[in-house]
């Protein structure tokens, strides 16, 4: 066996029995299975990116900490994925919280339950109407426009052999162009990845999200 | 309605409505319910895409021809995807292959089992064997570690809420470093996504693929 | 047709429609299919339960305003559920609201996931764990003891057939009383009656219990 | 270990292990996971119970013997149950039994499928008709009225989240009054607790149910 | 049209408005989706097949008079099935019927459940156990061999693709020889295909077996 | 133990095991969890029937060899098979075929899909459709006769219990009699006892189906 991949080895030996020194930095408390390398030693881009994050919320998302095990992964994902969060005229940042959230909630996906349901909840200015989207988007007395962008985003992801072009007329029938029918698929499509990524990973939302955009 | 949207609309209706003069180049016939562009409308990086794919393979996969849709979603989702695909040690080109046929056979996406079914007979040098994958990998007697990898992969695709650290384990026993344990599951990620795109889209496989890499 | 029946048609028309005037009270907004009855027209015994629930909480739960629509019923669903809300030793009330969210997230019921959700944050005194407990109690690093409760309650409500004498073992094993064995069984059985009813009657819950017990 | 606490361990052990000697009274075979009190030993409100039902059946049921190992929750669960029978103008008391067997089936309840589909047969007086109910009521040629209750309580049990005002509407449309719809959902509410319950503790059915009111 | 594809149309026409004439005689309620020939117009293979069953049962099973609309279909199936009730050591006449319950329950085929269900209880002369395994095998107290048996016979049913050699052995290992283990695989996809044609063509089971082998 | 049972259970431990030794012929890689027979030892309508297989196909196929094993269940189960691929007017071999092969797809069964994808891409003319069907009938483009027989098998497949005369209707409504509607149910359900049949003994597909029938 050669060195690296004993150390290798080693290390997933440990993290896998947690026995590792837990850093005393609750920002580190990530819950990855995977090692997460120390900030210093990540590319220059990311540490930009780590350092906006601060600026703007007050912490790194730890998404970004777990992914960096992987940097160049980790920026090719997010080059991705930060296009379909921009929003459109009838698809603002809100709506595409809200298919992030209920992707999630199909797919039981806690982190991202936790931070997109947060970013959703200030996203709507409607702190009680994003958590019902967070446990039941059917009872959420959305309108039909939401509705039928909820009801594809969550067909897409469950049962996606049987999505058809009917479907994709709901979609225009309330009013969304051709490009932002496709950006629901897209955005739904890429909740099922980034999904997938924090629950084989074992992310864990920071807890600061929790007692974002609350009621007074 | 502005004269834009008006356009996308009625460009749609006749989409939808099947009604569209197709191209007698059957290279065309994508089966998206989405416009395709012509090719000599897009951005210089996917037109040069376009010339390597036709220059290797004979022909542009209908995948680059639906996604070009949206040009710059094309260029991000294929920078991240193709990171994917390159070989390490212990996961090769075609095991690689080989997650993209058993997620695509879990969520059963008729163009990914086309296209990577036939790239995946090729990287295993083994017709048989590549087809016997795409319908049913735990009756294709796989050795141990392709095992592991492929309950893995078709585990997070289909319950990955039900993904434990010991899941993990069992990729890292085959003898997988934890980079390549990452990739496998990345690349299953990453295949739900282009799944969901494909069915989203109605992205049908090129009709050569059915010819690649059979028996003799 | 009578003329009780005829009212009785004539209301749930209304009431279906939507086309009812709903109050100008906002606690008045239950969501309820069914008609609810003014509080002054209600038994004693059930102005004495909204009473006490205005005091201790500042409202009274929705759940209670749609079931008076049968008052004897309230009563005697009430009279059996208050009873499986009593701690014990080993299974605090902390852990009988938990069962109460686990059972409700397996049935997806919006108003248990939000009102016992606020319920479990405030017994546990910790929001954080709270909230992840309702997307996902799996990956909310639970003690053994814990976990075997929400591995019980998920079981019996999901997979009621399957349940063996081994399932009741792991109660045991973890330091559960008999009693407090059935109790968990119990608990987890009531709330699969109480999640039906908030989901057949369509109640939605007080907007209130958002903001209970979140971070500060 | 308290004194207590180990008594009781040693007690599920015998029961768990199976090796408790029965009782010679064949009407002590409940198939219960936990102790069932003498009865000599219960609250007078039950051994009245119990004595009705010998007077009325024969034979005291299975769940009443099982359920009295928590004697104050017999008396709660019991109270609201028997209020759930009371037979209207258009929900009789075979409708009644009906649902009861309906979702029993649903769940794959055997205790209730052979004592309510015994009291079904009874009720309906048409012993081959209750039986076709129990095992697949769709197939049972029913009438549009108790077609439309079944595919209710069918989906209350099963899909409780997909459950609509229009499902409810179906029952108003089929002649129930608003008291008798909400009653359907709570018979089907209240068999998804007792399902569970027999279920968890391993209840059987008394063996003179399979006799009774078959074809001469 | 063809004069004979004309007659066709109308008569399906007529059976699916459910408009025949039905017979006075209840022997002729066979429930059947499709015509039923006269008895006098079939082969005589199969006229002898009715006179021995009428002799032997008292009455012609709807599964022979719903499959004489194809009298060559009806002989190869029978000539086929047959075979697989013949009993041996260790698979006996109970125990092959007890398979077609267990798999006509997994299926919810009310035919055979109420066939078959008469036909377990008389072979096993226990009513009162042939009904519960009708209902729910897993709690009907079956011995190990039993158990291993009913648990294969189910999983063939609803996970075929999930059978594995260690499934085999199973059988093996509770006493079966080779041939009988094949019979139990066998005889449960036999009652796939079969419940599968009861439920395409509607059949219902003969009032008869309702009473057959109860308790006294 | 008497003799006959030790050496057969002798010889399944072998085959379990995996130890036998294989025959230097590819012919006899069945892949089979039952003992193979000599060709020379089977009856002479088997051998008769082996060698017409191999003269018009150029081998004998694995489901000939497995199913020997019971030389007269074999011939019992082919004599109603094949009675089923006899074409009519509006359900043509390659209709009969693509029936099997949707089943197939549903039911997930690698020897049938090989084998039977083989037929059906021979049986079209058409390679491409053949492999489409195999993988995704929804999105092969069918026309709507095939797309309603495909739906029909699917849906007798995976949901008997919901197959209403409706069901049965749009086959009548697509053009078929009423014998080539029953022959659509009865191919399904054929396929489904076969299916199960080439999983619980583990058949694999001869190798020579993978090349068949591909585009040139």
């Amino acid at each position: 066996m050669s060195e690296r991949r004993k150390v290798q080895v080693d290390l997933l030996r440990d993290t896998i029995a947690g026995e590792v020194v837990t850093s005393a930095d609750p920002d580190r408390d990530t819950g990855s299975w995977f090692p997460v390398p120390d900030e210093v030693d990540l590319p220059s881009d990311l540490r930009s990116l780590f350092a906006k994050a601060r600026e703007r919320l007050g912490f790194v998302p730890n998404v970004f900490r777990v992914y960096s095990f992987r940097p160049e992964r980790l920026s090719a994902w997010f080059a991705h994925y930060r296009q379909l969060h921009q929003p459109t005229d009838q698809l603002s940042a809100a709506d595409r919280e809200m298919i992030a959230v209920v992707v999630s909630a199909a797919n039981g996906c806690l982190y991202c339950l936790v931070a997109h349901g947060a970013a959703l909840r200030e996203a709507l200015g409607d702190p009680v109407l994003g958590e019902r989207v967070s446990y039941d988007w059917r009872r959420a007395a959305l309108d039909p426009r939401r509705t039928a962008i909820c009801a594809y985003a969550e067909k897409l992801t469950l049962q996606p052999r049987e999505v058809t072009r009917a479907d994709l007329q709901t979609l225009i029938d309330v009013g969304l162009t051709l490009e932002e029918a496709w950006d629901v698929a897209e955005i739904s499509a890429m909740y099922n990845l980034t999904n997938r990524m924090a629950m084989a990973t074992n992310m864990l939302p920071n807890a600061q999200y929790s007692g974002q955009a609350r009621p007074a």
